[in-house]
């Protein structure tokens, strides 16, 4: 019988601000858009996410890979930068992106993939940002 | 590069009675199947739905759509017709059918699939339905 | 020194339909003063229930009350009589009672109450409904 | 008999910007007092907030005070103002205040108390605010 | 029309000891690779396991299968074994495997799973353990 | 006008093993008493604790008490020596206790106490042990 695969889940929280806004756009046409989201001074969130890495079960340890590892992982990539910030203007790897959950989730992907792909046995999976109790977006990364 | 593609997440919260009753078997036979949940004045629920929706990520805006539009959709399609409402009596568009929560998850995904399709550029991915905190149900739509 | 005094919290669920209305007022005025939760057919929700009990730590168990026992009082005395019921036909020690969360409470007290008071040691403290995420009521007993 | 005390409690949430900043102080005193929340761009949550009003409990209606109208007043005099806003920035009756949890919780009290007084038969009793899961605060105003 | 396929998720939870240990493994290595989690006595959590089942709905029940059954297996088959126990010493069926949640998941599959597959008309369709709020993982089966 | 008191509440959490055993009851005393939890080689939970300060909000900082340093007392005070440890046998402040809730409120609240009473402007007021998420414990202190 093959290994079975299965999916780790760890979750992080960190507290941000962060706004909504689009330069390239008018403010007129950004209020429109982003309603009470693009209030100029901000607002913010207790975001939430969960990091999925998806692989074989390792007979030695039973496990898909070490949860430290992971969760260190997590922490350097994504609340470290992020926890207590101003998403749109004190993160580095945010800049010239619009500060959406969906391209949040898309660039927490981007720092965590390459760290997960190092270890050689197993794969990002997924990343769920959530934004508020109701609100939250799920990637699977850029999948043909 | 291509857009990537993310699923975004709408949660609402309704509270509603409903007994589970088949018209068409006999008492004994309801009873037998659907235990307490045969009650004849019914019991009831907080209802939870989870809508989500699956799409390439705009890079206009950041956005898969917009999550008011979203919002606006659930509750108009779901929450208004169903809020505070006994499911086997009160709501149109359950007339005729066994208020299970698999039903529940079938008959939302009719009402809100063809205003997300209406906008072209994503589309209805699942339906979960929370009947409590112990028991859920996912809908992922007439796939093939 | 003196034994410490704790309160214990054991908490329950049920699901169960209602209806606000008072038979002695006018339907009109039914409608003006409960709105929604006035619907005739009723509507319903997941009560959560948290029993507080209060009293002295006894050093040979280092327990308050056994809590087995707690949990079978407050099953026996409030979930077996609501659980997937409606509380204005089926239960009959809410007969005659507006079923608001602040009559179910005062109610549940008037259950359970005897039962703890029996034990000798501790006392009933607190009874707390929730009838949703966002609504609940803490009655802590006919105190002078 | 007396008519029983009851507690109803109702919860709001909103999602705002804030950072903790005493102006009268040095930057340094700032950095050294608040740490990570004296960010100068601020950071945000996804407050949570629970109104808890206490009196007797009417017995024509059953209800301590009608909950359609304490929703109403938390969402207009707390939702409404610091929703998708800056707290130190955006929100009238926040200013010249250093916006910890413990001074969001007192300024809350003065703006819903008012309301909760006019009604005549029912009084503003506590008022918790969650910043984060792990961070909330009560207020039982200024008693003596 | 074909009949809809649903996903019904039942949740249950308990109370268990547990420690990671390999006995093949030195003293050290056991302590590098598990860190805290290998300590000699233990120490417990309380997990929750969503059991998830994936079929057509009867038209003749609205269900997918009785949830009443459903509850039944879950209870027999794990939570009966593993409550208040300590997972290393006290259930015969994890005998031999490192406790991880991975291997949890695995084991709990097996034991769910032919009951569900006796039913016929629906199949196990995931397993998810969660150890505590931020750590969990799910686990779809010997998949090809 | 006085300065407002607040109660500020920060939560941490521990995963840990433990079993209720008196070892001055006979075994049949304890199995009769303790029932399931007192499985000879322990069970565990997901402890959550709350701890409760109470004070004057000082106008300076617009705080209690710092809550870095809240945390940082409860971390080093509860959770660095019960996380990850057997209760019964690993953690020196609790030999010679029966380790129910009610015991470990108790046990916290002695620990923790000296440390906020050495500030000098606030108090501990309460300790909040959730043992799982039905059954938790509040102690209040050794108050007259």
């Amino acid at each position: 019988m093959s290994t079975p695969e299965v999916e780790i889940v760890h979750r992080e929280e960190f507290a941000a601000a962060h706004r909504l806004h689009n330069p390239a756009l008018s403010d007129d046409e950004n209020r429109r858009i982003y309603g009470i989201c693009n209030n100029e001074r901000g607002h913010g969130h207790n975001y939430v996410v969960d990091v999925v890495v998806r692989g074989p079960v390792d007979p030695r340890t039973g496990m898909v890979m070490n949860l430290v590892d992971l969760a260190g992982f997590v922490r350097e990539e994504i609340v470290q930068p992020c926890d207590h910030k101003h998403l749109n203007h004190d993160v580095a790897f945010l800049e010239g992106r619009i500060t959406t959950a969906e391209n949040l989730a898309v660039a927490f992907w981007e720092r965590v993939e390459p760290r997960i792909a190092e270890i050689g046995t197993c794969r990002l999976h997924r990343i769920r940002v959530y934004e508020s109790r109701t609100n939250f977006v799920d990637y699977l990364g850029p999948r043909p």
